[in-house]
């Protein structure tokens, strides 16, 4: 039943193809789901696509198209008549069609929307395509059943028959006022064990969760995952009913939300993935690059600003590097804390002050671990006392700093709204850098110019 | 209707606490969900929460428990007898119920189970202990809805009339043969909008989705995500319908590995959050601290072999933190994106040869800008020629071999089925700073001794 992508079976298909064997591609279309078939079509040539494509059973094709990578599928629908994108559109669930029509070229936007026949999917997806991206609007579909309270069970099974119809999963039915304002819900499972002529508004729970079109995707993944909740109803600024979000909507934005924390604490500034191009890669990488490198080139003058020193006592350049990494170390690790504290709501931000303390406690027991280990190693080795004092007691200090900086940089990104995760990656870790650096040889030049 | 949980809030409930103002609190609690309530007690004493969990609600007793931290629900649970928790388990639907259970001390959960009044709920709960964690046997709730294929529609009503009394939300009705194995869904859609005397039979899908208990976690929450499921049910060696997976557990399965992978990333051991106590969060920490220092340590030993050439040329000690830093920037980002793509399957791991390719092509890109910048820069400021090849040379170099570690440390490990969020982290930016130093010290011997 779960279904492998080899390149071996990749190749078996692309060879049916080449051979236009219709026969033995459609016997295994057949066995597919969707989101595989799509899976192989993000693999092939656009000739071989298009022809596979042609093969897909019609009830099918919607969701393959849906399924599809971003790319594959705008070169896919560049080769089809604007007709044959709304036909498309017409069996997709409103929101997934609004997506598909926003990423066509403009100028043929309004052309396709005028060609679906539905005239009420043309104007719902009309309708969502006026939110702005990023909020519950544009994350909702306009597709959901919705009953009036003073209405009797059995006439809201009929208006559910009527409803459905546009409806693939019934999630839950909403409870509407005369003025289709959004009172509350009713279980489908209230509804299948309540007598048919029970009213609505005897039986339905007003105890609804609901979003304006305006909250962020943030806000609505927040609260499906606090409320465990499946489906969220969305509402406009009277209060009115207009659409609802699913959580497996919510659970991809999560996912990119996700992929763009790690993105930021990696150093990476666009969005890219492993397929994506050579130059793309290059250059979503290169600006952290040269910030590390301006980093780098601070330490190369903060260090040459010692060269009289070093010419003296070169051993004071061997513990560079160890200082340089326990303090990058130390500023991902107390970063990394907070950013998962912020992002998970389990931090309370009320006060800064307790988690810098609690902060320079944890660094205070890491730094004496790690500085007195170092001391040891260095008088086993016979290093000369200063240098031996000189490293451990950077080495202490760098730990204490790193610590604080890695606590305070991200809180205080979260308070002016920028994302703390890009305090986790390449710029806490330089900062640290050049800091350590600075110290090490500050204590080095005060040691020995006094011992 | 949200709830913004303030220091303010907080103070006041412990002041009414205090005055054993329960007409206050019942007041309060009255306008809260459980989740929110749990979110209060997490933050109170013990002796605080033991007086407002008395002031809940009976209805909602069981589900403020749940959404509690683990460590205050147990310290709350530890103030029960027995009965008591067995009453709280038999509110809750079995999964959850064996979770709970599973982190009394074992001395006491039989007592526990054997107390539990509900025969069937307790046999459950029993069942459900009784698979490994992390597998979906150990995910899944009992509590289910299942007709047979030869009943008819409104057979099938009355079925689900008596059935649903265990279930909260009904997500889908299984069905299945004489023999208890599941065969197809039934769409509650269908069900309300099919006639009565209609045969299941006739009307129910046979194409489901389905996994064995012995799936791990993992597989349940890529098959969720792939075909967009809200529930799958889960079967036994012989296909028979046991239980079923909601979308909601599989969300927190999920955070809970972005979070893993994200403490990896930053070399922190333990599952810990900034809540934690200061040596746990120390503990967590000090392990990379010290394999980071193990690395400064080698470093330190490779500078020292060259001494005599410091001596000579101090300025070569100037570009060591350049040289460590860009190599460690450029392996994090090359495994983050394998790490990712390998996270979300958009990775094809067949070959790993193309990638390397790949990663060394961008490498070769950045590495080139990189280097020539940085010899530009210290032409610029009139270094010696010696000393701008040497430190244009090596961190080519070093850029070119950070991205195929970067590349091929995490595609390793994946193969050994180790972690591979493990080698974004302090490991592989340890092994490039020692091979970064390497390389810098080697290329500059070279160029002084020939020029």
């Amino acid at each position: 039943m779960q279904f492998e992508l080899s390149l071996e079976y990749i190749n078996h298909l692309k060879n049916a193809i080449a051979e236009r064997n219709d026969a033995y591609l459609k016997e295994q279309l057949q066995e597919l789901y969707a989101v595989d078939i799509a899976l192989i079509l993000n693999r092939l040539d656009l000739d071989e696509s298009i022809y596979l494509y042609d093969q897909i059973e019609e009830g099918l094709t919607a969701d393959v198209l849906l399924e599809m990578e971003e790319e594959k599928r705008e070169a896919l629908l560049a080769t089809f008549s604007t007709k044959e994108i709304a036909e498309q559109l017409d069996n997709m669930e409103s929101d997934d069609a609004a997506d598909v029509i926003n990423e066509l070229p403009e100028e043929i936007q309004e052309e396709v929307l005028s060609q679906i026949e539905d005239i009420e999917q043309a104007s719902d997806i009309a309708n969502l395509m006026s939110f702005e991206e990023g909020t519950a609007g544009s994350l909702m579909a306009k597709e959901l059943v919705s009953v009036y309270a003073h209405e009797t069970v059995s006439a809201c099974i009929d208006e559910i028959r009527r409803q459905t119809d546009n409806v693939d999963v019934m999630y839950a039915i909403y409870v509407v006022d005369d003025h289709d304002k959004l009172i509350g819900m009713l279980s489908l499972k209230k509804l299948i064990i309540s007598h048919p002529l029970a009213l609505v508004e005897e039986i339905y729970d007003a105890d609804v969760i609901s979003v304006k079109t305006s909250a962020s995707s943030e806000e609505v993944a927040e609260l499906i995952q606090k409320y465990d909740l499946v489906v969220l109803p969305v509402i406009d600024q009277l209060g009115r009913l207009v659409g609802r979000i699913t959580i497996d909507d919510v659970v991809d934005v999560m996912r990119e939300e996700a992929e763009k924390d790690i993105q930021l604490m990696s150093g990476i500034t666009d969005d890219v993935d492993s397929n994506d191009g050579l130059w793309r890669l290059s250059r979503a990488r290169i600006p952290w690059l040269l910030i590390g490198m301006g980093g780098g080139i601070i330490g190369s003058r903060i260090i040459g600003s010692y060269e009289g020193q070093i010419q003296i006592h070169p051993e004071m350049a061997f513990f560079i590097p160890l200082i340089g990494a326990t303090g990058g170390n130390v500023g991902v690790q107390s970063s990394s804390i907070i950013v998962q504290g912020l992002a998970n709501n389990t931090l309370i931000t009320d006060r800064i002050a307790p988690k810098l303390f609690k902060e320079l406690g944890v660094g205070l027991i890491n730094g004496i671990i790690c500085s007195s280990l170092i001391l040891g190693y260095n008088l086993l080795i016979s290093e000369t006392w200063t240098l031996a004092a000189t490293v451990s007691i950077a080495l202490f200090t760098v730990v204490i700093c790193a610590s604080f900086l890695g606590t305070f940089v991200p809180l205080t990104m979260n308070r002016f709204n920028v994302n703390p995760a890009l305090a986790t990656g390449p710029f806490v870790t330089t900062l640290n850098d050049i800091i350590g650096i600075s110290i090490y040889f500050l204590v080095g030049h005060l040691l020995y110019s006094v011992f």
